[in-house]
């Protein structure tokens, strides 16, 4: 047998012995408390027994009291089993897992599974067995989940590395990686099975593999129904997960299904209030409804919380307590297959968030693997800040761009451009048309009517593509802004009032090897260097982060005008060329529904 | 990839191209019914439609209907995903897989869980692999769950093979063979723990290595509580099955605690009246509620069914027929990790019940992977005889014995003996003391006072072991019975009122190479061979093999007086080393509690 295993066994025979011996004792007993049981769903009064990392048993201690027994009194308050976030991207925070972890860890979150994809689409592999790498070195438990293809519409835009089915058994054999995340190519089913249906071929391969290793299949199915909901679910392998499903009628369907209805409650994106209405109104049986995150930014997870704060908002859509905390523990961690954890019983992890008001999810004290590390919002054991190899630096591979690179060309007086729509706090775009003037060969925005350009360059030394088009919604008056997040694929995005603004944003974009910045009227107004993969930085605390991006958004509105919120976020996804309606990739401008490159003049 | 991957990709690859394609359809589809929504907890109408062995949508399929297409009309009909029965042995009926599988079908059950630790006992991991290997030829899916110890107390009996931690990786990576069964050895934890605590280290080592490949291991864990039950859960490696609870607290304990509680409803042990009371009374969350069998005899099966009748009977304790379904398919395919079925959804194995009447639960018609198997109670598919290679027949290992060999030996003329006390319908014996009289140094039997002798016959050819007791409870006023069916180990087992028939019963189950025999005033008045391991015939049908049990039982009551019910059960119960109080192997008469063996002489 191998060592790990006897090493598991030596675990259990030793809770076994002080179980069942009159010598040997518990190292920590919980005592006086509420137990939430999210088995039963119930809730009643009940010790709780820790021995090493291991929960030995929830009920009557007593026996297990020894001299060395910490007795720590939790009386009036009840315990449930730690958190599980079940769907996030720490690329969307900016931050490394160490950092999110100690923002994340003290509301009660002890396990996040995260998906790499943005890391993905810029460094391949690399990046995420790099993020698999420092999985290892948090206290909580963090599980990556990779995708099985970059980019998401190959023939549309380009990406750092291109990832396909060769990957799989590279990936999927790394340690913390339990599955495939979320399954993109497939979610606009029709436009993908008509257009690119060698895609699907791929991807179905590498679903069939991670289930024959029992590793899970993330979907992601925005919108489907019927026919094509099914076909998706055939392609995650027969059993996936979605948290991209906004209505009611989606939830009911995708449970009917059979899909893991991940609700979604994040910075941006919020579903849950929705889609639980299957639920409250529908009554149906929850087990296979679960919360999670998708997107959460620093200065959330500072001032609400994590699933705490996710579970909080649950029970007040009229969800008892019990049932709403088993969508962030047995239910996830069911679907996961992490068995060591998700409820609170004997053999199972001692990962314990200690509440001390249940409707409103305040967390007293939370633990990990039976050691105590946080208590009233506040890490009580140190996280080093992480930092990372140069393996994942350096992602920026091409030279400076110049004005001409950025210019949209016509012939004549005046030009009918197409314009991306901006719409406020959605993935989803829209089109239009707008007649520009055109000066000396070439097409000028219209600041005063809001048509701004907007351009993505292609940033891995592969092509040294640039997409041009317009784009209505920022509502800028002067200067431009740039960064080198942009979904998926996460070359640098630029939208500007003025080709000169936006040069010399990219190229100081460019200079950082990635991140955020700010240019007006010839001078960097102020700007974030994201040095792993140009996404996250492992230089800034998690509030050093979120201040630095109320900076830049607060110079972007005050000083650009720019009338968005989260400017530098609603940029990021006009790139994301799986969501409709018209987007913005290196390639150009993306009709997504017809799978077309369009010019940005008529 | 691996060829079987390759394949799973093709297969998946083709329902897509079904359901996204205008030009290909469905092969089945079922028109009109009522599906039984097992993840959501509702019944409403929809159709189903099937590809090859796949469901390919549940609901709306008029796309998918072609001219090729069977359309099957199931208006108002229910469907139902296939049932499990999620712990049972094929031993207790005496049948190959295939006869079983011949009864068992047309009631819906699609998936069995077989435990052979019966051939175990006897045969070693060749006889389990032999049944392995016959679970491959049913059209039904049967599992096997193989225990990790033989004999279960090593030092009181002895079994044709000893099995320990040893033979786990071989037999847990063979087909067919899902996890560890009933883990036996720390039922009785307090006396196991204290006598043979070398025996847990062992089971812990064979549960850790089972959990460390994604296998499951069921527990049994009869009367244990608090920190009992947890070191017993814990040598599972954490989470376990129960089957053997009897009453409702134990049941809200068992749940509270992790287990999952699969109540027993069989031919002889019926829990589960008991063990809903947490569900009905107590309200708890049903999830890890599951329903087996156990043991179930041939004639139950043809005249009662299989898990529909015992689907019923939950119904009539006032469960919601979904949530009752529930305990039979997605609960149990949760649990085993079954996660191709158990639910009816999109590439999930199209397994079906077609039900007529909900709360009697009759089942009309039954599917499985896409093929009608079962109409109106019958096969419409063939299953063949199935027969067994010579290596798991012939294994009565020892000659015939002698009338000497039975006889129980004391000085002087009246001796105090220790009695085993049978009680009706129950794994439990008692025990009492008689004063009886002494004939040439050897004690005879009072069979007017129901003092009878019984003896347990090692027949593997190990040591020859023979124990000897006596017994009261059966009544005989003349004759004996023998049998090699005494659990767990399976040594020939006789009782009777005198020497010589016992001695001629017992020879002629040496004869046959195993089975049952009844002898009276030097005549055999009937017997069964069992050729197989010396527990299943592979000669007869079920039904012929209820009918022959019946005539043996018969005789039993008729000629030879016996007063109990089903006398060859009772009488191989009286072998279980495990269940207290007293009880009889080839090493003696066992005082279970104690780990003793006691002189059937005071």
């Amino acid at each position: 047998m191998k060592p790990d295993i006897i090493k598991k066994a030596m675990e259990y025979r030793e809770l076994i012995d002080v179980l069942m011996s009159d010598m040997k004792h518990a190292d920590i007993v919980l005592h006086g408390g509420n137990v939430i049981n999210v088995i039963t769903r119930e809730v009643y009064r009940a010790d709780l027994a820790i021995k090493g990392k291991h929960i030995l048993v929830v009920g009557d201690s007593e026996k297990l009291i020894g001299n060395e027994t910490l007795l720590i009194d939790v009386n009036g308050k009840y315990m449930a089993p730690g958190f599980i976030d079940s769907h996030m991207h720490f690329e969307s925070s900016m931050l490394t897992i160490s950092e999110f972890s100690r923002l994340s860890i003290p509301s009660g979150t002890t396990t996040l599974v995260a998906d790499p994809h943005e890391i993905g689409n810029a460094l391949g592999s690399v990046g995420m067995l790099a993020m698999a790498d420092e999985a290892d070195v948090t206290p909580n438990h963090v599980h990556l989940v990779v995708p099985a293809l970059t980019p998401d519409c190959p023939q549309l835009e380009t990406a750092g590395v291109d990832i396909s089915s060769k990957d799989m058994e590279e990936m999927l054999n790394y340690k913390n990686i339990i599955g495939i995340g979320e399954l993109q190519g497939f979610s606009n089913a029709k436009h993908v099975y008509r257009n690119t249906p060698e895609i699907i071929t791929d991807l179905v391969a590498s679903t069939a593999y991670a289930r024959s290793i029992g590793k899970v299949v993330d979907g992601n199915a925005p919108e489907l129904f019927g026919n094509e909901l099914a076909a998706h679910i055939i392609s995650t392998g027969g059993r996936c997960s979605c948290h991209e499903t906004t209505t009611k009628e989606e939830c009911v369907e995708k449970l009917r299904q059979g899909v893991y209805v991940f609700m979604r409650e994040g910075s941006t994106q919020r579903n849950m209030a929705e889609c639980i209405r299957a639920v409250t109104e529908e009554g149906l049986d929850s087990r296979r409804a679960i919360l999670a995150t998708d997107d959460m930014v620093a200065e959330d997870l500072e001032k609400l919380g994590h699933m705490n704060e996710i579970v909080k908002r649950t029970i007040a859509q009229g969800v008892d307590p019990v049932e709403a905390i088993q969508m962030v523990t047995i239910n996830p961690a069911t679907y996961f297959g992490l068995e060591d954890r998700g409820v609170l019983g004997p053999g199972k992890l001692a990962d314990i968030a200690i509440i001390s008001d249940l409707n409103n999810m305040i967390v007293d004290a939370v633990f990990i693997e039976g050691n105590l590390v946080a208590a009233r919002g506040q890490m009580v054991v140190d996280i080093p800040q992480y930092v990372y190899p140069d393996t994942v630096k350096n992602s920026v591979k091409r030279g400076p761009i110049s004005k001409d690179d950025l210019e949209i060309k016509a012939s004549g007086s005046r030009a009918t451009v197409r314009c991306l729509e901006l719409i406020p706090d959605q993935n989803l775009s829209g089109s239009l048309e707008f007649d520009l003037r055109v000066q000396n060969g070439i097409v000028l925005p219209d600041t005063s009517g809001d048509v701004l350009e907007i351009a993505c360059i292609e940033r891995y030394g592969r092509n040294g593509n640039i997409g041009k088009a317009f784009v209505k919604g920022f509502g800028l008056n002067s200067g431009a802004f740039a960064e080198s997040i942009a979904h998926d694929t996460h070359n640098i995005i630029v939208v500007g009032t003025n080709l000169e603004d936006m040069t010399l944003a990219v190229n100081r974009v460019i200079e950082m090897g990635g991140g955020l910045a700010i240019a007006d009227r010839g001078r960097i107004l102020g700007q974030l260097r994201l040095p792993v993969g140009g996404l996250i930085t492992d230089e800034l605390t998690g509030s050093e982060v979120s201040k630095k991006i109320n900076e830049l958004e607060n110079t972007a509105k005050n000083q650009l005008g720019c009338k968005v919120h989260a400017p530098f976020m609603h940029l990021s996804f006009l790139a994301l060329s799986t969501s409709p309606k018209w987007k913005i990739t290196d390639r150009g401008l993306i009709d997504v529904e017809n799978f077309e490159i369009l010019d940005p003049v008529k």
